[in-house]
């Protein structure tokens, strides 16, 4: 039956029900499906979810020029662009078409064209493998049902701020004209990221963090880098501070931002880039034993652990382990064929170490980019992360600008890179690269780290001359001494 | 002794002796002295070698600009730099700068405080482990010596051109201004190259190519989206076309290229990009019994087959493996650890497949980027290449603007990637992508073939979303089906 031509029926039975339509539930269904199994797709918002609509599509869409500008102001021949700004209805204009204007006809055709059906509306689990949509309509699962409902933003409960409206990143990345002033509370990927489109397009931008630094989960240098360079954009940061209240008197108003320190911040927007929270508070995780609103505990299978039967997987955003898009999916491809094993009766070993049931990426190679310039781009451990999992490591770091091809690439390039060895195994535990054009050097880290790749046998990888990728000789130099 | 103290004196003896300062003369230099041994260099032109002053550095330092440009026309909110023109004098200059205006001070202070001797003049070889420098100076080497001469561009032997004073390489990347009319003459890297930095400053350019199309050791496709591209940047192609006669009345008048059709073309400048020879011509290679003016055949330790005692060696283009920066680096490294294992006593395995003295990335994992406008990028074997190898294969491929990454990149996106995969061993070995910014995407594909990760493996390295370097997981799907 095609998407489109999905009819109400009492218990209708598919093999795999999937809760929620992003790119993850998508994988989850297309894989089911392409193994032989019948899926459903329940979706109540649009077929393709936050990443598409609201999250890497319109946010990349908003912040390439950005990048593309920077990149030509930095090349001789070009340094004129510097005085051509952004079109700024030309990229708003852009970035709405790449969200195809916020409709799903597409990524419905898609299914359709799939052969996975499509039941609109809002599915919850009633008891073992039944999920009822808007409270009427029973699906039953004859292997599995995943729960793909992925993360919400959070707003924090400060006085005020619920109130006052504010953005978080679904505003961020859709908003249709460019604040004057605009607040951006966290200093996380959402907040680096959307303090550099919004700069870009003109608004005035205040970054609050509460901790001492930019994207603190990464190394410390990737927080400094962009620390540096937002300022350059003239993007004043404030960290170790918190909000204390927020006013907005009226609707479209200005707000008033209080700090914890007695100062107050006058803007038009104020976006909240804090945290997330799984959504699964409404999905009818009570009904199999489990806490609403929780994150779910899955297995390297992306099966949720403590439920009787086997049955239910949480996938994406919703189990914790990686809340970026690429992860998602990676989750579904593994969960997807772990679901047609299980449904074939093919034992599977889902602690099977980087075998085909086990996500094992998500604990040791998970990369990410974040899009700010310069770009950042790391993958599996940072020094921290690998010392505190104990292993005995060697840090080695190298000044990017130092490659003939990165000082090629722009005039005055600024970049650092690390590469993280665990010495016991001799392999590449994690790395991380800031610097203008290293987005796509990172997948050469990806395939080092997941495929463990001997130190010795990365001696033999040779980066092209004159490209930025040449950091790898140099990082490899200084680890062999 | 320090470089700039270096003195006359009879019979001086070192452990290692290098004919050539070029890249790869200093990094076998480097790596002896390193290890302990006392190494000196010979040269008679710059130290540095065509790799800084005429060949990469240069070229490069044309081209960026060039793409730059090209890739800030592609994004929405920047389509007015289409009418900015590049500022020609700025980029001559900055290549200048890139060029340390053809001085060596800088690579001189480097060898002075890496400890490396520099001797100026021409290197003769006069018998075993003895090298005469301008016909006086004599110089033994203990150990090893090896011959770093490189290569020069061919003028073919064709009526009138040598009288014509044809541009070479040397000529194409440190021309003081901009050809009217520009005649390139050969399809490979230089000519594509070449044609594309000249056209962008401003030349009237025409290519001519014996074969029927560009890129000729490439994957078919990227010579085909090079083609399309330099049309629409108003390069004439011409294919398969044999200059006749070339004919320059007056020194700085125009030059006529009469092809073999019998069609005449009136140029400023002609620019032959047709081949290499190896700079062995006069390096006293026939005392040691080995023919003047050959490639030099060399085991994979990078060592002279069939002279006794194994002393000498010939790395980077002499040995004609593979005429590039980088892996004249990349073997310098090899021999140099070579050399040293072998003064030292150490046994070595020079056939040890991916060992420490073995070459092996010469013949399976040779990467390249040509910065033409797409770039092409490839590493390891072409499907051809493969098939004739005898290898089982199957060849991926993918339309690079079908990934989000790529169309968030520019708009309008083009390219194309092949994977060419070993079915016995299910490793890659081979990949090509054409496009814009994939230049540092190669550098995942080459780790993945020079470190044979198995597609299995390959399955568990995440591409980021959303960057080109999803493409991956486009062709992994492909192959796995």
């Amino acid at each position: 039956m095609a998407a489109t031509e999905a009819t109400k029926a009492a218990d209708e039975a598919y093999d795999v029900i999937v809760l929620g339509a992003g790119p993850t539930g998508e994988n989850v269904a297309d894989r089911a499906h392409a193994a032989g199994l019948s899926a459903v797709l329940v979706e109540s918002e649009l077929v393709g979810g936050e990443c598409s609509y609201w999250a890497c599509m319109p946010s990349k869409a908003l912040l390439r020029p950005v990048t593309a500008r920077a990149e030509a102001r930095r090349v001789p021949g070009l340094k004129d662009t510097a005085d051509v700004p952004l079109d700024v209805p030309a990229v708003l204009a852009h970035r709405d078409e790449f969200t195809s204007y916020w409709k799903d006809d597409g990524q419905v055709r898609w299914l359709d064209s799939a052969g996975i059906d499509l039941v609109r509306g809002h599915g919850r689990l009633a008891g073992p493998r039944r999920v009822v949509v808007d409270g009427e309509r029973v699906l039953t699962a004859r292997h599995a049902v995943a729960v793909c409902t992925g993360s919400r933003a959070v707003v924090p409960p400060v006085p005020g701020l619920a109130e006052a409206r504010p953005w978080t990143s679904r505003d961020a990345t859709s908003a249709k004209a460019v604040p004057g002033r605009l607040v951006v509370v966290g200093g996380g990927v959402v907040g680096v990221e959307m303090a550099t489109a919004w700069r870009a397009l003109g608004s005035s931008v205040t970054l609050l963090v509460r901790g001492d630094g930019l994207l603190p989960r990464m190394e410390p240098f990737a927080g400094h880098l962009v620390t540096e360079s937002l300022a350059e954009a003239g993007v004043f940061l404030r960290t170790g501070v918190e909000v204390r209240e927020v006013r907005r008197e009226a609707p479209g108003g200005p707000v008033t931002v209080l700090l914890d320190s007695g100062d107050e911040i006058i803007a038009d927007e104020i976006l909240i880039a804090t945290g997330r929270a799984p959504r699964t508070d409404d999905v009818g995780l009570e009904t199999v034993g489990l806490t609403p609103g929780s994150w779910l505990d899955v297995d390297d299978s992306l099966r949720v652990s403590g439920v009787t039967g086997g049955w239910l997987y949480g996938v994406g955003d919703v189990n914790h382990r990686a809340l970026l898009t690429h992860q998602g999916k990676y989750q579904a491809r593994i969960a997807g064929a772990a679901i047609s094993a299980r449904a074939r009766g093919v034992p599977i070993l889902e602690s099977d170490r980087w075998g085909a049931h086990a996500a094992t990426a998500d604990r040791l190679a998970v990369p990410q980019v974040v899009f700010t310039d310069p770009e950042v781009a790391s993958v599996g451990l940072t020094a921290a992360a690998a010392e505190q999992a104990g292993y005995r490591i060697q840090v080695i770091d190298q000044d990017v600008a130092a490659v003939a091809g990165a000082s090629l690439y722009a005039d005055g390039y600024r970049g650092r890179a690390r590469m993280v060895v665990d010495l016991d195994r001799e392999v590449v535990l994690g790395a991380t690269f800031v610097g203008s054009g290293v987005g796509e050097l990172l997948h050469s880290a990806t395939v080092a780290v997941a495929g463990e790749v001997p130190i010795e046998r990365l001696w033999h990888a040779v980066p092209s001359y004159p490209t930025i990728s040449e950091v790898w000789l140099r990082l490899l130099e200084a680890y062999r001494g």
